[in-house]
């Protein structure tokens, strides 16, 4: 169970603790290299002006001055802490066009702050693990499927439970509400998204009071929203309901195209869910969520979609699909719920003792040796008895502890196992799954709930 | 030469840049955990109250504040971005004393903010590296020679010129001043601080007409500063200067440690510097400067020192030696001056090619395949022409491109040689330089100036 932190909202982990997010991070980077994604970082701030230009709402920002600055104000210049990387990313593209080479993959991992109330899954400071892929003018539809494939790839690597990548797309929805009459789509997505919190009739009334909905309008949209497939039936499904509109084919096709795909790579990772929403508004095409099975209520741990035109510089519009993937988010749930835990505290595989006082630079000798070869290792730093030097490298978890003798032979002892053998530093080397701490996936604690059911 | 960044002070770089970046950063990670420090991150804010305590200018610091806060104050509770790593680290050390085994060795490698002018070598927000080892209630003096020795390698194994370590000791300077009548430590140092930038003449002016010294205390302080060698011989140059106190004895003798060690083991490296203070009132022993040679103007690449009670909790201390490499200020430096480039853009070492359209879930065969045994590699989005997709990857930088013919044999073509052979995604891999991007040191340009000789 992960503590509490001094302030409540920015979580800091003990070493152990870090292990597993280094775990995950390094993970995430390595799959992300393998796809051919470029690391990207952008600094914290910006203005404030660029911030609220996606209408996120201002109250979660964290605004940045100089604490003597008297004149700070709070204009479209003033500073402020990113929210998330997507749109510190949508300027870094229209700054650097000149430099970058379209279609541009990039990968991002940093923190970013909110000013929301915490609670498990929402901190204030969080870090972020995104990638998309933006286009130069156009950006070809395989994006889409890509994308989905590499995440799925990303999470499945991570030691967490199940997970379901939700997708749904923009074009579907917009166009199936426009087939039905109903032309206010943001507005029909903000009701639809909050079917999961207030219901299905709770949603009809929303549909029918604020976007004047008739009932049968309210039921379509209801019906629609009702459907999932784990394959491509979903488009059969849409079809049954009997509304034709040119956006709504296009739609369906993409999703298939995602979904057909998806299937096959990555089977049972994948679902069509024709609920998914998404809050922002600069989506335009498919859209993604992702849950852990049994964990639903965490929320979604990683989500996006495709947006046609988050970034423009002048008539030059750079389209892109992206995902950001929640690590605190991921990382609270693993070590709250002990998925996965770090087969010791330290790097530390060899702690070399010290026969003496007047040894400590043969000693660092060893260390050097050993560490030449891509071994930890610590030099005690005082020779006190060597039951308290063992005892100081077994308090850490450190695997073996070495003694050189004053004949200048050498021995390693397995304070595990308690096997002593003698050893010559260039060329003794611990088993290779001590010599880094690993991180590994325990057994899987029972799942909050019951993952739904689906056709 | 690094661009312009859009707001002065906040550095971004390009994904080639990023790379240099990353390869400095991997680098410290490797050696800092070779020598068994763990890695930490602490949140980016502190309380404005924990910021102030070790009396940093304020100026420098930046506040944070929920933009729709109106009750947002600047009292001690408010919140600022950190400024650098120490003081963050020190609370975490008391908040987590309970879960830490010491003396605890920690390396943390985050973003810092600072509301200072920006130059080249001085950002608003960088990147700064730290190890820093701390103990329970005592803290051996070996650990301030061990920690010259890991930066000494830490720094020797980055693309960057020749770098000097500048030590010396709070200790032996202390009692020297006191020996000679002068007890205003601190007032002392802030004086011989400024030895570099208004010289020897001025300094001495300084020290008549505020700290109220004699000519001949004012002379003896400016001739214990102007003390450097390489090896121990500065032991014998400061008692010939006859000033005895038992203060002075102590660093005399802890400075020799350090560098009767680290001459031995990083030779030409370090050296004796009795002119270096450190503004910092924590440090209580040895202090630590880093320049590079031939470009001192730069200042300090990494600096830190002793200190014996930065950090406590009730009558429990935490006495620490640690050190800070300026990340940001290295890579700048090392970006402007072209020491190192990577050897490609992007991470992608193979593009798959399109034969046509409905090849491409294959050709994500062929990717899995090869990516399964860790190379890195991007499918081409459309099938256009060959000649095309070479150059989408010619312009990438990728080396090499993959064919697949209908009948389902494979080539891949080495587009700088142009060498074209058949190939097994299950076995066929690229030259072992050729997996992923290396970041390559350049030859060395000239120096800014020429390096003080010393005896």
């Amino acid at each position: 169970m992960a503590r509490k932190s001094s302030l409540s909202g920015f979580p800091e982990w003990l070493p152990q603790e870090r292990l597993v997010e280094l775990h995950i991070l390094d993970t995430l980077r390595r799959t992300f290299e393998l796809h051919g994604f470029s690391s990207v970082e952008t600094r914290a701030v910006e203005t404030v002006g660029q911030l609220l230009r996606k209408g996120e709402i201002d109250k979660e920002v964290y605004a940045v001055s100089r604490l003597q600055d008297e004149d700070a104000g709070a204009g479209d210049d003033s500073l402020a802490l990113h929210f998330d990387l997507t749109v510190p990313f949508a300027r870094y593209v229209v700054e650097n066009a000149g430099h970058l080479a379209f279609p541009f993959r990039r990968y991002q991992i940093q923190k970013v702050w909110r000013g929301e109330r915490p609670q498990e899954g929402r901190a204030r400071e969080f870090t972020q693990a995104d990638i998309d892929v933006v286009g130069d003018g156009t950006l070809p539809f395989r994006y889409d499927v890509e994308l989905a494939l590499v995440i799925a790839e990303a999470l499945g690597a991570l030691p967490i439970p199940d997970f379901q990548l939700r997708i749904n797309n923009r074009k579907l929805a917009e166009g199936f509400y426009r087939g039905i009459g109903l032309s206010d789509t943001p507005g029909v997505l903000r009701s639809i998204d909050k079917l999961e919190k207030i219901g299905a009739a709770k949603v009809a009334q929303l549909l029918k009071s604020e976007l004047g909905a008739t009932d049968e309008q309210a039921e379509a949209a209801l019906s629609l929203a009702a459907i999932r497939s784990r394959d491509t039936s979903f488009v059969q499904q849409v079809r049954s309901l009997g509304v034709e509109d040119p956006l709504l084919e296009e739609g369906l096709a993409e999703l298939e195209q995602v979904i057909a795909e998806a299937s096959r790579r990555a089977p049972g990772k994948v679902i069509a869910d024709l609920s998914i929403a998404r809050g922002l508004d600069y989506y335009t095409g498919t859209v993604y969520e992702t849950v852990l099975v049994g964990h639903e209520s965490l929320g979604s741990i990683c989500s996006g979609g495709r947006y046609d035109a988050l970034a423009s510089k002048g008539n030059r519009i750079f389209p892109g699909v992206g995902l950001s993937i929640g690590v605190t988010r991921l990382v609270t749930r693993i070590l709250n719920q002990e998925f996965a835990a770090a087969s010791r505290h330290v790097p530390t595989a060899v702690l070399v003792t010290l026969a003496d006082d007047d040894s400590w630079s043969a000693a660092q000798d060893v260390a050097a040796t050993l560490r030449s070869r891509g071994i930890p290792v610590e030099v005690a730093a005082s020779a006190e008895k060597f039951g308290k030097q063992i005892k100081f490298a077994d308090r850490r978890g450190i695997p073996f502890v070495w003694f050189t003798s004053e004949d200048g032979t050498h021995e390693v002892k397995d304070i595990r196992s308690g096997e002593q053998v003698p050893a010559d530093p260039s060329s003794w080397a611990p088993p290779a799954e001590d010599r880094w701490p690993a991180v590994l996936q325990q057994s899987r604690p029972a799942a909050e709930s019951v993952a739904p059911e689906l056709n």
